[in-house]
């Protein structure tokens, strides 16, 4: 048996998240289909993270288990080929047999982009959260400082997520404008459920002035209540997975 | 009666083409329906330059007479509350009533984006076009000085066209490439049909090695046969018209 590594990319536009369900079209269900035309059995895949609706990757990272005489260098070519246009495996890798995409993962990047012009780009629109309001980005600097380093970050997370530990540590939190769209760069060792969304929507409020730039108080708080609203999806782009 | 100017963006994935035609979708269909559904008229209006299908806009130009009381700083949130998401009115001026979008344009300005990835970037694939073959962009920057001032473009106009003249006077043509984008920007006071498009495809092939880069001896020919392929329209952009 050989362990594979795949890295893809996907328009999160029309599926219902990456995580196999019943009654539901998403990505990993596409990508399964196509690893079992290529291979002609079925094989199970392990994402490095769930992406949700609409949310997209440039760089999703999954593995699985399969035996195969096709070179790994031949399989994003051949995958393609059964995968729709929204889609795109850009890398095979053979990988050593303990490699999870998961487990083995050192942290994760994730990329949020708002569009902050008068009136929504229409060439972005399912790419960036088009925000009528000017954002202060100074301020939403400011505060995303408190978020770097290691903290519990209960507050950022979906108020029923079930995990074992909340502390996660934020390596790095970029915000940058250019022609008129704030991107918020965001990389951690791991993330809870909606941390990303919930951190954007609370920064984005900084950024209004309608909330303190001090998110020490929200990280202490370790109550959902605390921090800001959760920024929806479609700005949402996982970019990147580091081993 | 006011002669109104209506700047506009739009994904032309969905469409063919600007112009109204009988028994297809349309930007100009959707717009005039969006206008008479302000003003409670039927509206006609006359654009800067016609788009094909899968072109898209982000300055288009348009302008209407219509008799009104309402501002037009309102017109653009009032005709996007009738636009479907990916027809988007950015600004509506009342100008002069001798103001015509095509005959009082000065130039206008079209830019073409080639994705040179390996593997097309999802997220950009109805706005890029993939091409898996590396391009030299220093020969087609030498390329494209040949094309520069005025010249009779009749070889890069698609066959079959009629007008008065082929005389064409091309005032920047620039080749620049970033994150295995190269983008091909060209502003012209008038452009022959499909001659956008023939100038990229020509221009890609001498990148390819395929074709020498001294395009003067294709200018010469004034002849159809001597210039490129016409490279696909979804990669082609109305960047914008000057007055």
């Amino acid at each position: 048996m050989q362990n594979i590594k795949l890295t893809l990319s996907y328009d999160g536009t029309n599926y219902h998240g990456f995580q196999v369900q019943q009654n539901a079209v998403t990505v990993q269900a596409q990508l399964e289909a196509a690893l079992q035309a290529v291979f002609g059995q079925a094989v199970r895949v392990t994402a490095a993270g769930r992406t949700d609706t609409g949310v997209h990757a440039l760089g999703q990272v999954v593995n699985f288990q399969v035996s195969t005489r096709i070179p790994p260098e031949r399989l994003p070519y051949a995958l393609n080929a059964h995968l729709p246009a929204d889609i795109v495996v850009t890398k095979a890798e053979l990988v050593p047999p303990d490699f999870h995409a998961r487990y083995s993962a050192q942290s994760k990047v994730y990329r949020y982009t708002i569009d902050c012009a008068p009136f929504p780009r229409v060439l972005t629109r399912y790419y960036a959260y088009h925000l009528r309001y000017p954002l202060d980005i100074h301020l939403m600097q400011e505060a995303a400082a408190a978020l770097v380093g290691k903290h519990d970050f209960r507050s950022f997370m979906a108020s029923g997520s079930a995990v074992k530990t909340t502390e996660r540590h934020v390596l790095r939190l970029e915000i940058t404008e250019q022609d008129q769209y704030v991107q918020i760069t965001i990389e951690a060792d791991g993330f809870l459920y909606n941390m990303v969304r919930i951190i954007v929507g609370t920064l984005i409020e900084v950024g209004r002035g309608k909330r303190s730039p001090d998110l020490a108080a929200v990280i202490k708080a370790r109550d959902r209540a605390a921090a800001g609203w959760t920024a929806p999806a479609h700005g949402l782009v996982m970019l990147e997975v580091k081993y």
